[in-house]
């Protein structure tokens, strides 16, 4: 009998291309020697160390007190959407109506959604290689393709116009874009932006735009897409600048043509977003929530500018200077070729979490590692001590 | 210059297969007509219509007291985990070990991760028709179909083996079952699923069961395929029995070999679940929870016991006593060949809101409707009185 029986199905091939983060690695034994009761600096997590702020909290406690624990619409509470559409106005001076606004399950609801609705098996879409890896895998997930483009320094790790224009394909439908990035925290110039929408246009392509680090830049703001076109896709979350991580909210602007049909999508895969997480983020754009997010920015370009310098006097290379997120994206050629080594060599030896340039694509990503500047200068400082002791001697 | 740009590439093919719920219409107006000043009878709604229980409330309050507002584990927290492995000791018997088991953002992430596991393009999986319009969509989502198997009152609305078996075609993959159904509140019996299993199993196939109506039966439970087989996929809900709608927060079971694979897909599609809903939803297998959950699953039971003899008296056709869920599954032929227009008629003319068939499938879809029990005893007895001027008259 046995040998009648077929082999279970393989599962999906998706699977092959899909990665894990290589930081949950670090992660993972980053705890297990804490346990051991080393000290470790933590600067591996793409995630503010700060706890959501109190008016925020304070507002998810009234509303579960009110029992605001039901389903809400697919989009979204209307209050928000108009939270969402009055914050473009207050700090962008731009008039997005509210419907079209959707709020998502963070950022990556909102790719989910941008995925599914614009791609077709085969198509691909041209996106930064190093990047956030997760963009070219919900692509992949609904049988596109991420057309990973190796970009560098010289035009601030950023994919520019001329250089997706050359590696436009037939299967290619848009382009994908962060501002700032991650890894490398680097923006887009409105003209850069104003460029690649035209080249779009001309294509017959869509734009999409990753805004999830808007609010944390550290010098000039990082302009949005919005302010030069509606015929965009934009993903904002309120995880980084905002503080919410855990509670997994965020939000897309699309074409208003897009909306409905993204509705409809929306409503099959998530049914709704977290009632509590959408009640609280309405008090993440008043004053009070405002006035401490602001202050914990200030906080993060402290600590980008301290950071920076020194990692440029212990040898990596950091060329230019990063103008937000939460990260410092840094060459460690002077002294590795493997970075996943490197890294889990400043773990074991020196008690220091980074993540290895693997994370975020296949261009060189030997040849870099990511430091989050995502705990407190007091730490900060401590890593640096660490290091130099060992990388410069 | 205009005549050389080319038209924007469309949306996606798979948006023309994937329909919205009808009974979003069915809301939107019945809250228009109540801003009108109507009175409405909510029997709509797929959600309990009970606030999460107050046990389940403070764990969430005092989590987020403590600041347990970050991402956690992709597969959820292991306090979570080992919660949902002890309640599949206590209340059925069964040994799952954590790490077995994946909590999801509802059912609805459990189901877009086994999609995206089980289904390369063209791959189909059975399914009964009717059911939950969202589960071909999933599959839709990634390039898969469901393949609607007509199933009637002969074998209470369930997909079985022999029929099953009679449309496994070279596509199919796998079968998806629920127990207890929606729409039809019917459950499988332990002989039923182990048959199912069988079939898929001398199929090489995959076996999913929806359990997410568990704990909501109104005379013998419903058995887990758990009892039978651990080469399988369940997906299970906090949003039913538990209360827990708003909080977006399921999880699944799956083989040993499976979870690895399902971990990586999660980190990408989802990077964690919510952290307050993970939380709360410790206090919900808690005896105090349960004590009050339990007595909603009665006043279910109570609300059944009075809705289907009082349908079947108006003339509405239900050849079974539904096991559980919150569905009365209802044959309108009486009345009726359009139950789309049925269920517009019912809101606009008598203020009682239904779900037509039509958003459940494809079969005799004009045939039906569902009534959710998700109001108050005294509701529903004011539905009946209205419907018993009309119907029988």
């Amino acid at each position: 009998m046995p040998d009648s029986i077929p082999p279970k199905k393989p599962f999906a091939d998706r699977l092959k291309d899909i990665e894990p983060f290589r930081v949950v690695e670090v992660l993972t034994r980053a705890k297990q020697l804490e346990q051991e009761g080393r000290d470790i600096v933590h600067m591996e997590a793409g995630e503010p160390d700060f706890d959501t702020a109190s008016p925020i909290v304070e507002a998810a406690q009234a509303a579960l007190a009110r029992g605001d624990t039901h389903y809400t619409q697919a989009a979204g509470i209307p209050a928000l959407r108009e939270a969402i559409s009055r914050h473009y106005k207050k700090d962008y001076g731009l008039d997005i109506g509210p419907e079209r606004i959707m709020v998502t399950s963070g950022a990556s609801g909102a790719l989910l959604l941008i995925a599914g609705l614009l791609i077709n098996p085969g198509d691909s879409m041209l996106m930064a290689d190093p990047g956030y890896p997760c963009n070219r895998h919900f692509l992949r997930l609904v049988e596109g393709r991420g057309q990973l483009i190796p970009v560098g320094p010289e035009d601030r790790y950023q994919l520019t116009a001329p250089v997706a224009e050359d590696n436009w394909e037939p299967s290619t439908v848009g382009i994908m874009v962060a501002s700032p990035a991650n890894p490398t925290g680097e923006i887009l110039s409105k003209q850069e932006l104003r460029d690649l929408y035209h080249l779009c246009e001309r294509k017959g392509g869509h734009l999409v735009v990753d805004e999830i680090y808007h609010g944390l830049t550290y010098g000039d703001d990082a302009p949005s897409i919005l302010e030069i076109t509606d015929q965009v896709f934009v993903m904002n979350s309120f995880s980084k600048y905002f503080g919410m991580t855990g509670w997994r909210l965020g939000w897309l602007v699309a074409p208003e043509a897009a909306v409905a049909e993204m509705e409809k999508l929306a409503q099959n895969i998530f049914i709704s977003t977290s009632t509590m997480a959408q009640h609280a983020a309405l008090a993440a754009f008043e004053p009070a929530a405002r006035k401490i997010l602001d202050g914990r920015r200030d906080e993060f370009a402290e600590r980008r500018d301290y950071l920076l310098p020194e990692l440029r006097r212990l040898g990596f290379d950091i060329p230019n200077v990063p103008a937000g997120a939460l990260y410092l994206y840094a060459g460690i050629k002077k002294f590795s070729n493997d970075s996943q080594r490197f890294c889990m060599d400043m773990l074991e030896q020196h008690g220091i979490a980074i993540t290895p340039g693997l994370d975020f694509g296949h261009h060189k990503n030997n040849e870099y590692v990511r430091f989050a500047y995502t705990t407190s200068m007091e730490r900060l400082k401590e890593a640096v001590r660490r290091m130099d002791s060992v990388l410069v001697n």
